[in-house]
């Protein structure tokens, strides 16, 4: 249903991570209705990071909005921003949850924008291929929109590239003993992919981030060994 | 799955015209996922006229545009429409038709306005619930609007009234011979449809029509047969 919703509004890249009954699926072909070209050309990814990899926009729906400090748009919000980032030639990847369970704090701790549709607060229960509809149809509706004209900022890094910078920054605090509290490790870690997420950084940021990590760790090894020559 | 659509953007009345599995029925439950007080306040109607008489705004959906006078909107045009006759108390009905077959040109004959969803032309395949789910989608983004300030024009006929025109003239010229080429007559009296409902018709103004449709059928009566006292 959810690829059905896509084809209806020109929608043809689906991944899918970790897909449950596997892939491909023969459960998926009948109630697809003709979209077979989408789930012909769906790709299976082992993570949503690896699934977002070489998206620069990424956003993520979610049904009621959590205590984060993550932004939070409406589907029609986020076509329109969708349509602005494809005018400058960046890619959007759009996260949506399982069935019931629905996205954790770890699937949106490295996300740029929620997501989140306005529905009656006595009701909203979306499932997935509903809130893909809406999704798809926002997108569509909002049709191309014209090339800036005025010079562009420098282009934003990718989410592979800033999933990179927080895989090596968590890395080298571990190594530092920055989680020595393992209760609050996993709140730590999210509060980190979400701040290093948010603010759009460009690619040439991200290196630059990356070497000033390098940097970082390489004096704190230093400071750990005796200086050589030192008289000890 | 239309009613819980309907749930999820608080849309209460559904109306259900001569349901082909009966009605209540058992299967409509599970799929519904909390939206039993939509399907326990359904009602069943035996036609569409029936099911749209208390609407002043009637609308139907249809996948592709078809070639009829009838305007034809988009789902964000009727929702804003809906909401603007909500304001001077209106009542609005949209018609959706069956799952495969779609609406019959009889059935959208009577209707003011057609609504059709801009999508890709390649494919344009979207099932019943997942129009429900764009109409009410729209129609609760749209939000309400101020009641207008300025003097309202005279409260609009509604279907009932308009279905009550039809029929009433259907009648007469039925009687007259006018429908005299039995294979012209269902297109004849779909452009007469057509034609009646477009307007936006007060119900002052049919109130006036049926008096000129009585008048002309008695002055019909009256020179069929010899007028009174007349030397034959």
């Amino acid at each position: 249903m959810a690829a059905r919703a896509m084809a209806n509004f020109a929608l043809a890249e689906l991944r899918l991570v970790n897909p449950r009954d596997g892939w491909p699926n023969p459960d998926a072909g009948p109630a697809a209705a003709g979209a077979d070209a989408v789930l012909g050309g769906a790709r299976v990814a082992q993570s949503a990071n690896e699934a977002l990899a070489d998206c620069a926009l990424t956003f993520a729906t979610t049904v009621r909005h959590r205590d984060s400090s993550t932004p939070v748009v409406t589907p029609r919000e986020a076509a329109a921003r969708m349509r602005e980032g494809a005018a400058r030639g960046l890619r959007s990847g759009i996260l949506f949850g399982p069935e019931r369970a629905g996205l954790t704090a770890d699937d949106l701790a490295g996300i740029q924008t929620i997501v989140t549709c306005p529905v009656d607060p006595g009701f909203g229960s979306l499932n997935l291929a509903q809130a893909v509809l809406l999704l798809a149809y926002e997108w569509f509706q909002a049709g191309p929109v014209e090339p800036p004209r005025h010079a562009v900022p420098a282009p934003p890094a990718t989410h592979g590239e800033i999933a990179a910078l927080i895989a090596h920054l968590d890395g080298e605090l571990d190594a530092a003993g920055f989680f020595h509290v393992p209760d609050r490790a996993p709140a730590t870690r999210r509060t980190l992919a979400a701040l290093l997420a948010r603010p759009g950084f460009t690619s040439e940021e991200v290196r630059t981030l990356r070497g000033v990590v390098r940097a970082l760790a390489d004096l704190r090894r230093r400071r750990a060994q005796p200086p050589s020559g030192a008289i000890v």
